[in-house]
């Protein structure tokens, strides 16, 4: 129910805005027993990090991972699992409390909404909120072992070829401008079965879980809108169903593509402060976070019904 | 949380199988002291209808919806209320129950989850479903007058002159093939403001709301996969955010696009029944009918947290 | 997170009015491949009946229960069941709809929140809304068949000589009064580590499950009340706890008490009507539904966290 | 859904054991623009605080807390709330990893639910964590400041002269023995409307909410358990329905009372360690938290479904 909570059984919630003291998300229902530690998350946190790559935002974060409930002598509880992650390299100041709206931010919409919003930075809009869903999302891996998810950019404005991308983003932050981009999330050994028919279908909720992340603004499961323009022949394709079948897994790949913006913190449209020019880079590592929450949620969820079953 | 429920306040859960007795809704959280009867739903039934059209499935449903509970003297009171459509043309006969699973279909993936599955017509997972969501919807119209929702089919088979899809459509009948299509959804009156930020963006909901649709396999919003090959300057641009920022309304019209694969009931995958050849047409009213259903839900979900501020 | 529902995962939603065409119950999440016929259903509701005893109401309603879907050749298929009972009864005539609330009843209460009511005969607060609920408590019942739940009736109007209650309860409809009462409700065979700790405990859940039976006005787990005059080393009694500890179901038996109000409906407030002299007898088999119910709910619970360890 | 969280539009969550770093809350969907500082929280902390009574525990915590998230300038941002308390005083060596769980403690519960468990001082168990109930409690009050709560303690081992009770619980702790006792929490300033039928019952969620509190073992409202004992006519007097009716408020005080159990933690049971003789004192403002809780929530959900009628 909660807005800024995900997930029915395997479920979190985050917290945080961009330049306040910190960020921070709350598990709750993982099952006890499971080996964790800062060291099982900090490296999903290293990848998705501003600063990381001469590509993306300047913004120095080490954003160290810390666990404060749920696991004790390195094992999970089945308690609460609260991480945090401080907030070093805010920099609230440069975000006067009476700044305008920015052009192509929730600025606008937030105010609209909430009558009032802290301006640093975007506060609860940024992006930065992505760190902890990818810390959440590596708890969320050692929920479901049996299964691989690796996401990855397979296009740059427009440009499918790699060697180019370079060029490409530094051309657009040269000229004041930044790219949108493409990534592909390949999800393999999804047993049979998980997922659920009609409303909580896996390619729903896998749809809903990626559109729900900064700047995706479309979702393609299996054939996506190529099967707009195919045959009913053509349903028994490889991938073209993409892995889910009624809303079930079929045991293939569970094929996924996720279209991001871009961003609108570019001087073309009079924003200032230190910003990706592509965020789809940073984006991937939040996709497999996603697609790894909802699949711990659907793994506890066909275990609970189906459990039982001989 | 149930599986086969959707909404936080303005609630439904719909039920049956496409040759059981009956299917029906249940809507939970609705307002009291609307105007509803039967002659409010019913016309949006019509429009779904199997055998509507020359171009869709022969099978002769009059869905015909009664209402059970929750309406006293032409208002509703704020209780439950209960949508039933009865199976008229039902035949069961015509699926025996030790059927094999049929190529494209979710019946191997519901054998898969359950054990077993009620193999009449796809049971739970026919779009005979759909009716009751369209009832539902029709609904969650009344809680929401200030919003107009209108979806269309843009694209048969990659074709997008609509003068040219009759005969698109009996060439694939004739082939024993079937044909997919694009759907675009315009909601315009969705007051600035509505929608929520993080897990439960209005985007997100109907990309998720969209996705569970029965044949949709992708969804855009606004720009959608264009926003993938588009600079930062271009965030300025009408229509590119497609009325939604950072998970809140702007108060622009919304933009949706969804894809619906060709049925794969269909006698080149050796499928026999009465089925359509484009699903997408009968698909229009139950985007319309899931976006009605959230947007209801976003309402009274904004109301309930904001709507006590000056 | 609907109102008129209960159950995260064996989950549940009623609806109807005392005096409109029907009432009934949608149960999602049912496990699969259970054996499932009216027939495990009827036998229930043929106790709960009013009219089933002399002490009791009047009203001649045979409450024949019909499974509408998810069930296939007498198994549930794991999709939603729909059961619907029709109002045979009904007396709307005896209701007319600008008849003021009456004494003691929910009416003024419905319209202070909905501005408007279904008048007749208490509407969505009867008490013929928990036949219902005893309906989908035979189906939860179906999912626990380790557990057996054992409700009575164990004092009338202050007096626990079962042999006295006749004549205690004769007198007071010669009076035109009415009686409360207290029931008792023993559960075996739950299994060690049912429940969960803090919020969903299962105590927590059990006494908000009885405090939404009609009537209901305290629940006790274990010693209740009794507790309260107890020693710290009482702790290590029998029966003290009730069976739960720290939310979490110890093995022992678990031990409930909910006490009931003397009915409002009696012509000493100016109420007339076919109603019953004192409630408790028909709400101990509404007590064991509601038990049932919640612990098929948290044995889905327990299997999804917990299922998977050694 | 989530067992560790509690509400449904106004929502939290806690997460903390009671020998880790720290504990917290975490709120979501508190109403945008409300004035909110550490100050309106540390007040209801310090009233609960252990070692704040000499009749209490002698555990020295200062329990400040911090606000993380959701606040700027003072005020609410509608985004979430994140609390944290740390836990000053913690003394994990006083609790070995393989100490044999402890009588009358959910210790063994947890090891049977879990298969592990952290022991420090009841680990997530612990009462402790009724800080982070307060803390949210703080912030409830602040939605509903038309409400006034207040919980006293009126029962202390039998006893109902107040004189009499510190004499009684010295005498208890020499014997190395615990009390029991009753808290009565009024609460007034409700407006009619508020709460829901059937599921959502204003009377069985607060009962849930109270049973969720360490030790309470028995709920009532208005005449409770007196109300087996009532006639008919009985329900027209002043307090018998304690202020619900039909699970929605009627505008009078709603009454309550909890039975809390004696605390098990005593020598006379073999356990050791800085605990309370009666834990009633101190779960009185837990009771005001919960009722906070709760009623916040009910104000949300009743202006979401109701809040647009004239």
């Amino acid at each position: 129910m909660s807005v800024n909570g995900f997930g029915r059984l395997f479920r979190f919630a985050t917290w945080g805005e961009s330049h306040g003291p910190a960020i921070g998300a709350l598990i709750d229902g993982c099952p006890p027993g499971l080996a964790l530690s800062e060291a099982d998350i900090q490296p999903w946190l290293d990848r998705r990090r501003p600063g990381a790559s001469p590509l993306a935002s300047p913004r120095a974060e080490p954003d160290r991972v810390r666990i404060l409930s749920g696991v004790y002598r390195g094992r999970t509880t089945g308690t609460p699992i609260s991480l945090i992650i401080d907030n070093v390299d805010a920099r609230p100041q440069d975000y006067p409390p009476d700044a305008p709206p920015r052009a192509g931010h929730a600025d606008a919409a937030y105010d609209a909404k909430y009558g009032l919003r802290d301006p640093r930075g975007g506060g609860r809009a940024s992006a930065r909120e992505t760190a902890a869903r990818v810390a959440a999302g590596a708890v969320a891996r050692l929920v479901i072992p049996e299964v691989t998810i690796e996401a990855r950019v397979i296009e740059i404005g427009g440009e499918i070829d790699e060697a180019r991308w370079p060029a490409l983003i530094e051309a657009a932050r040269a000229a004041g401008s930044s790219l949108g981009g493409i990534v592909l999330c390949v999800t393999t050994g999804v047993p049979t079965g998980w997922g659920a028919p009609v409303y909580a279908k896996l390619d729903a909720e896998l749809a809903g879980a990626l559109m729900s992340v900064n700047a995706v603004k479309a979702v393609e499961v299996g054939a996506g809108f190529a099967a707009a323009r195919a045959k009913g022949e053509d349903n028994a394709q490889p991938d073209f169903a993409g892995g889910i079948s009624g809303g079930i897994a079929t045991g293939e790949p569970i094929r996924l593509r996720a279209a991001f913006k871009p961003p609108s913190s570019v001087p073309a449209l009079g924003v200032t402060g230190r910003h990706d020019p592509c965020v789809a880079f940073r984006g991937a590592p939040v996709i497999e976070a996603m697609v790894a929450l909802v699949l711990a949620d659907h793994k506890l969820l066909h275990r609970a019904q189906c459990g039982g079953r001989e």
